[in-house]
């Protein structure tokens, strides 16, 4: 359904297959060819739909997010077609076109198929996310959830004006700062009793892979021009970006938000907020505790305005076992391809299908990116680099053949 | 200027007089004929640029707000000329056409002509407001003046995305909301240290004068459709609408205000909020205090990101000695019309031009209302009653009358 009440069809999610032999191990690959929109006169140097090589840089919209990988992809079967040799496995593709619109339709398809298409499926590799960096490849084994609410405080429907009415009412913005200012301090920290309660423990494994991460804080901190962040440390800022929650205040609806001065009492407004889940918390739980606090903090308040919380989006975390198989071929197939390591990453982002997933599928899940980390997904001069892509070829071919050997 | 960059002129102030006796005192009448847009689209009930009559209630854009009042002035005047009788003081005019877009150029004639045409004024009259009941008259001595704020916190020009940033940052609406959050109490009371140091203490009078107004509280809730007022009595309803000074949030500019779920860390928001003052507050003093708290307040978070705050818009708050001459002729003049004494009545919005006369020419000010709480002034079917508009011109001709009876 469009905004001006048109409705289109969805686009159809391809599905595809190639071999079956029940001595293969069966990858499916995600991914999707849908885009972000871009106009030349967005600031784009090149034209936006046609991809125009600069520099050893291929820039297009969608050259990262998500084409590129799709083909390096295809481009890896393809080769072992070309040699006339044998795929080392069997190979489904689930390609849509709604992932930049929230995958619509995705998860009803997975769960129909669950039984069918995917019932031979042994691992599912999604190439939809970037390196952490500009030259060492990643392998990502999580993401964060994202649980977003609305506190809405209503006193009347008609604003009041300031002069004729302030003095003698709990104003709502009032109420609704003091449920805002409630959330969190100015250290970062969480302030709803309980939430921290589900966050898994800190294994000593696990802190040493945030060590063993290619980050150069101080030129990152630059890149993003932020003066100082909360943390100090490298493993800190990975550790709160990918392993903590965090909560955002994103803004106010209802109440005076243009330019210039308006002597205004906001009759009703609403505050938006979202708090980054990860494991092992669970959107139903922190549902319930951010109720429960926001209800105290209204009720000591003792306004005659009434509050209404709720959740308008709860989506789970994802997160990997870093020990499948699937995460030990990726590894091997990196070390051939670029001798190197990966990064072992999470997104500090929500990437619902890879939950959807596994927890539909039952079958190990894992994030194979090809892009580098300033590839400009969403923005303008999107492009991957030709050497990440015709590397991410090799590197799709060389999981291949480090998967059929693994897997027995 | 208009907003498409027109350029027009500002129209014409009237300036007239009528008469330079030495012997009488001189009155002058400040109103002004400029309106409210309206549109009968927007729930007019009649043209509104067709004085209609209804039931006794004459409707359209300016009845009461401020046509008719200017008319009842004019029409007490033309009286004694009609009867051929001397007319009892000097009158002297100033309409204006920019009221409703701030009196734009007004001050500046004030200054201007001060000992000129104002040299000879011995009393100013304002009749730009409203009884505060639909049967009782009032005078009306004071309106409240209003310090508006904005405060910014910036981290950086752009957003962030949630997900990538969300753990790291001092992010801006948390300090925001921490900043707006110190600024009063969930009973009304405004937290600025030193804020009320110089509201004027109440004497044992200004007590009774409370007592005395004609209000029905639970009458008055219903109709503004309020659950609940922060006070229980008439009295200190009035009191904090009047003599108190209040404190109102408007909004955040630059965060994010629509409907709708976005998962954005705002890089700079602006926030809005007014004090509206009383006598003997100071906008220079009480711009010092609130810039003071707010310093304060921000430092105690240590966070990284800028803080600015101005006062953008600074108004005296005016208050006059009901025990000048023009309060007591006014008095009689009410009680000779309407057989009963008036509610004695500030307003707690803010009238500039009141305190700016008072400054500018040191003359006694006094606001002389026609109309009834319920005329809709700068509202939808707008109206002032036969009966206000006919008793109201008497009113003013008994006024000259006890003037010059006490101006020896």
């Amino acid at each position: 359904m469009l905004p001006n009440g048109q409705s289109l069809p969805i686009p159809p999610i391809i599905l595809a297959e190639l071999g079956n032999d029940p001595k293969k191990p069966t990858v499916c690959f995600y991914g999707h060819l849908d885009v972000q929109p871009a106009r030349q006169e967005d600031g784009w140097l090149t034209d936006p739909y046609t991809l125009t090589e600069v520099d050893g840089k291929l820039y297009g919209r969608g050259a990262t997010d998500n084409k590129g990988p799709v083909l390096a992809w295809i481009n890896a079967v393809s080769t072992f077609r070309s040699l006339e040799e044998d795929l080392p496995v069997n190979i489904k593709f689930v390609i849509e076109g709604m992932e930049e619109a929230g995958s619509v339709g995705l998860e009803e398809l997975v769960r129909k198929e669950k039984d069918q298409f995917f019932s031979s499926v042994d691992y599912i590799v999604i190439s939809d996310n970037l390196w952490l960096s500009q030259r060492k490849p990643a392998l990502t084994y999580g993401t964060r959830g994202n649980s977003y609410f609305r506190v809405e405080v209503r006193c009347r429907d008609q604003d009041f004006h300031s002069g004729t009415f302030g003095g003698i009412l709990s104003e709502p913005m009032a109420d609704l700062v003091a449920l805002l200012g409630s959330l969190i301090d100015s250290s970062g920290h969480i302030l709803i009793p309980g939430i921290y309660d589900q966050v898994a423990p800190l294994t000593e494994e696990e802190r040493k892979m945030y060590e063993a991460i290619d980050l150069d804080l101080e030129e990152y901190r630059k890149s993003v021009q932020v003066k100082r962040f909360l943390f100090d440390t490298k493993e800190e800022i990975l550790m709160h970006l990918w392993r903590y929650p965090s909560l955002s205040i994103h803004g106010i609806e209802g109440a005076f938000d243009e330019p210039g001065a308006k002597t205004v009492i906001p009759g009703q407004v609403i505050g938006k907020f979202s708090i980054r889940l990860v494991p092992h918390m669970n959107t139903s739980v922190v549902e319930k505790q951010v109720k429960q606090h926001l209800e105290y903090i209204f009720s000591k308040r003792n306004s005659s305005n009434q509050m209404a919380v709720s959740m308008t989006l709860g989506l789970q975390p994802w997160i990997a076992n870093i020990k499948d198989k699937q995460y030990l071929a990726a590894k091997r197939a990196i070390k051939t391809v670029f001798g190197t390591e990966p990064d072992m990453i999470r997104d500090g982002s929500t990437i619902p299908i890879a939950r959807i997933f596994q927890d539909t599928i039952q079958k190990s899940v894992m994030m194979l990116p090809l892009g580098t980390v300033d590839d400009g997904e969403h923005s303008q001069n999107e492009k991957i680099n030709r050497w990440n892509y015709i590397e991410g070829s090799k590197l799709f071919a060389a999981f291949f053949l480090e998967m059929a050997k693994l897997h027995y």
